[in-house]
């Protein structure tokens, strides 16, 4: 039974649980999904996001500090399934001159699912009236959307180019 | 055994059922957030989005024409993730004064989805040539940057509010 109804800082404090749970699973796919790509400039991307996924673990970690809990993920099905649909695009284009573009399009689902969580949560920490939360939160929503225009640019050039020159 | 190397073109291919398999995925559930929703406001987001999904699929309809494919749709992992996360949110905050601000973080999850796989979508239909997909992908793209826009203000204002007042 519930002890209490439930408020915005309940589901402030289970959206920090989701996200976290999901950093920290970006933060196993993403050297899997550099080993995977054939351009060096998606490779790198991948590299950089996975070194700033890092820190974005630790800004949760904070964020945890500032409400008085334990720094703890919770079953994420969103980025679960997000992550398998990369996985299955990595095994069907194996070796294909599209893979890039594949993964590409799957790195930038994962990160417009962290913008629309981060938003979300940056949101609710201004309500609730956490300010300093309110700061990490956007210091990490800035990344994501700047990790999004990165992936947008290689996508509309050099990547997909290439898989579309390879198929002609 | 794969018949030959995949290219561009199977990517959109494969895509395309995976966002179309999304969009009747949304278009079920959308119908339940409104019945949850207690604000006027937002029930009336969700339902205006019901009546743009359904376009939306039609469009997806006609690209699939365009590339002389059936419109079949393909299961979406991620889309069942981030829909399975919004009816949690609707079990556990049931009767919460939180509820509207975990439905609108579940739509914007969704929405998020959406722009990402458009983007990824027009992208690719202009690198293979398919102008009138590109317009058709690039309307539906922008309706749901417009959904998202509006979400965002919905709780940036009268919803969350309503939610913090309720809980002090």
């Amino acid at each position: 039974m519930a002890k209490q109804t439930k408020t915005l800082q309940d589901l402030f404090h289970e959206t920090l649980k989701d996200i976290y749970y999901a950093e920290k699973k970006i933060l196993t796919s993403l050297p899997k999904m550099a080993k995977a790509a054939h351009s060096a400039d998606l490779r790198a991307a991948f590299e950089k996001h996975e070194r700033e996924t890092e820190g974005q673990v630790e800004r949760l970690e904070q964020v945890f500090a500032l409400i008085g809990e334990p720094a703890k993920g919770k079953t994420c099905d969103a980025i679960n399934g997000i992550v398998d649909e990369g996985k299955e695009i990595m095994t069907e284009f194996k070796g294909s001159p599209a893979l890039d573009a594949g993964l590409l399009a799957a790195a930038q689902a994962v990160e417009h699912y962290e913008i629309s969580r981060y938003g979300t949560l940056k949101t609710w920490a201004d309500e609730l009236g956490l300010e300093q939360a309110v700061t990490l939160l956007d210091q990490t929503l800035q990344e994501e959307k700047k990790t999004d225009e990165a992936l947008t640019e290689l996508a509309e050039t050099a990547v997909n180019q290439q898989a579309q020159q390879a198929a002609e």
